[in-house]
C-alpha cells in the first residue's frame, strides 16, 4: 500500500517561481503590500521568495495557516495585502486580488518514472500528475512507449471550466476533488508526483491499482483499491446506527455551502435523527473529537472523509445519502472504466 | 508542579446558560440564525444549547474552531448568523452582532477549596478566578478565614475598561493577558478553576507560588514560580544566537497588530537578522515547524509562549526587546509584590 513521503525539503531552484511575472504584477498593481500563501509541503520555500519579492520595496507576509488547494484562499490575508500569490495550484475560480503561480517543477522526473515501470503490470497505462509536474507528460508518455506500454493522458479538457466549480485545467492533471484524468479505459494508473492524497483518491475512486513515482525522493508507492474500498463501506455502515449527526460546513470560501448542510439537516431530522451544523474552518481531528456526536457528514472537500482519522465514522455527502436509503451501498464500489460517479463530482455539481 | 486537567465532561446544568437573555436578544435582533461559539472545554454543551435555541425556530450555527478568549471571535461564523453567542468569556470589546454569555457556574466550589486549604503555606491568601466562578469568591473567602488566613481579592475595577483592550472586569478575575488582581501584597494565591493555563500565568509572572483547586475535579494543584521562570530565560537566551526570525502576526481580529511586527522586523534587520512576517490563524505548533527559520517572536496573545511547545526558542515581544538589548535579561524575574510589568500587560498598551 500507500509510503508517506512527506517532510522532503524543497529547494527554490527545484520550481518556476515566475519571478519576472510577479514583478510585473507587483508593478502593474503598483502594489506596496504582497501575501503569499503555499500548501503545507512547498512552505518551507516561503522566506525564500519573500526574500526575493522584498527586493521590489515591497513588505511581504507570509501566510502560516494550512493551505488545502486552489479552493483554500487566506482570505484574511487578502484582507490586508494588495495582491497575495498562492503557489502550487492551478487557478479554480477569479478572485479579485489574488494570483496564482502553479509552481512547476524543473525536477527531471525520468529516474523516478523508469523506477515506476518496474511496478506497472498492464500495458495501457493511463498517466496523472499534480500541476507542478503537468508539462512532463509527454516525456512520461515517451519512456512508458519505450517500455512497450501503452500511455494514456486523460482529457479534461474546457468542460471542466464550463461546468464551474473546482477543477483541474490540464489534460492529466488530478486534484482532490476533480479525478477525471484518471477516469478513462486502462489496465492500471501511473501517478507522478509527491504523497498519497492524490494516488490513494484514484485508487478508491476509479477502483484502480495505481502506482505513484516521486520525482523529488524517486520513491514508488503501490495502492490498490480494495482495501480502500472496504474502509469506506465498513465507515457508511457504521454511520447507519448513528442517532446523532454533526454536519461539518468549511468557513474556506472555496468550500462553502451552508445549502448542502441544510438538506442534509432537513433529511436527517425527518428520520428522527439528531443533527447540528458546525462550521469548522481547519477541519481536523480535534476540532470534531470536541463534540459529542455518533458521526460527522463533511460538506467541504469530498477527500477530507479519507483524510480524517477519528474514531466515530465520517463520511460524505454522497455517503450520507447511502444512509438515509436514497443510494445503494455497492454504488461505493466503483466500476472500472464506467463514467463514475465519484464523490469527487459533488462539488462541480453545485 | 502542574497536573493538566483537561477533557473533564461538562453538563449543561453545571452552568447558567441565560436562556431567558438570549431569547430575548434572539426576539429582539429578530434573528433567524444564530451562531453558538465555545471554548475547547466547554464545547461538549454546544449540541444541548443548539437544541435549546432552536426552540425559537432560529437556525443555529456551532463553531467548530478553537476559541482561546474573548479577543477570539469567530468571525467568518458571525458573518453568516445574525447573532452570534459567545460563551464563557466576559465581553472585552463591543462587537455588533456578538453577545458575550459568561456562563456563571452552578458547581460548588467548596469541596475543591476546602481540600486545597491542605496545600496552602502561607497566612494572607490572594484569591483569583475566572469568569465562571468569579461570584464564589466571598465564600471562598469565608472559608479562608475559617481556616485561620487573610483572604485578599485583586482589584481590577473599572480602570482597565478605561484603558482599553483586553481586560478582566471582575475583582479577583484573571485572564492570559490580565493579571491584575494577582498581583497585590500577599504570601500565595489560590486559583479556584480548571486546567493550569492561568495557574501558571500567574507563577511565572508574579513569581509566586499559586495553588489551583478545580471545582469539577476537586483536584488540586501547586505551581511553583522558579522553574517556569528558568524555562523562560533559557527561552530567551537561546533566541539570543538565532539569526533568522519568524514574526507571528494573528489573523484574529482581537489579537491582530501587525504594527508591533513592523516595529519588530525593523529592529531585526538593523541588527542583520533575517525576519519574516507570518499571518497565522490558529497559532500552533505544526504551523510553525513548517518554517525554517531559528526563532519565532508571537505578537499575539502573550500566554502563547508558554503553551507552544516547538523545538525552536518562541518567545514574546518583551523578550525579543531583551534579545535587541533594549532590556535586561534579570527584567524576566518578576520581583514579588512589585507593580510587575509582566507581558500580560502588552496587548492593554497599544
Amino acid at each position: 500500500m500507500a509510503m508517506a513521503m512527506h517532510g522532503a525539503r524543497r529547494a527554490m531552484h527545484e520550481y518556476d517561481c515566475e519571478f519576472e511575472r510577479l514583478n510585473e504584477e507587483i508593478a502593474r498593481r503598483s502594489a506596496k503590500k504582497v501575501g503569499i500563501q503555499l500548501p503545507a509541503g512547498m512552505k518551507r520555500l516561503a522566506t525564500e521568495i519573500a526574500e526575493n519579492l522584498s527586493k521590489c520595496g515591497v513588505e511581504v507576509i507570509i501566510s502560516g495557516n494550512s493551505c488545502y488547494g486552489a479552493c483554500d484562499i487566506d482570505e484574511n490575508l487578502a484582507a490586508v495585502v494588495d495582491v497575495l500569490f498562492h503557489f502550487g495550484h492551478s487557478p479554480v475560480r477569479t478572485h479579485l486580488n489574488v494570483v496564482f503561480v502553479e509552481l512547476r517543477c524543473t525536477i527531471d522526473v525520468k529516474p523516478a518514472v523508469e523506477e515506476a515501470l518496474k511496478y506497472l503490470n498492464g500495458s495501457r497505462i493511463c498517466i496523472t500528475t499534480t500541476v507542478q509536474h503537468v508539462h512532463t507528460l509527454n516525456e512520461v508518455a515517451e519512456l512508458l512507449i519505450r517500455s512497450g506500454r501503452h500511455p494514456i493522458i486523460g482529457k479534461v479538457g474546457k468542460k471542466g471550466n464550463e461546468v464551474g466549480g473546482v477543477h483541474a485545467i490540464y489534460d492529466g492533471q488530478v486534484m482532490g476533488c476533480d479525478l477525471r484524468a484518471a477516469m478513462v479505459e486502462c489496465d492500471e494508473i501511473l501517478f507522478v508526483g509527491s504523497g498519497d492524497f492524490h494516488p490513494t483518491a484514484i485508487a478508491m475512486n476509479v477502483c484502480k491499482r495505481v502506482v505513484s513515482a516521486d520525482p523529488f525522493t524517486r520513491r514508488v508507492g503501490v495502492f490498490t483499491p480494495e482495501n480502500l474500498i472496504k474502509k469506506r463501506i465498513l465507515r457508511v455502515e457504521r454511520a447507519m446506527s448513528a442517532s446523532s449527526f454533526g454536519i461539518i460546513v468549511s468557513s474556506k470560501s472555496g468550500q462553502f455551502n451552508m445549502q448542502i448542510a441544510r438538506n442534509i439537516r432537513e433529511k436527517a431530522e425527518k428520520r428522527g435523527i439528531r443533527s447540528f451544523i458546525i462550521m469548522i474552518d481547519d477541519i481536523r481531528e480535534e476540532a470534531l473529537c470536541n463534540f459529542d456526536l455518533d458521526a460527522f457528514v463533511i460538506t467541504a472537500c469530498p477527500r477530507l472523509v479519507d483524510t480524517l482519522s477519528v474514531e466515530k465514522p465520517v463520511i460524505s455527502v454522497r455517503e450520507f445519502e447511502i444512509v438515509m436509503g436514497e443510494r445503494k451501498l455497492d454504488e461505493l464500489i466503483p466500476k472500472p472504466n464506467a463514467a463514475t460517479h465519484s464523490d469527487s463530482e459533488l462539488l462541480s455539481k453545485e
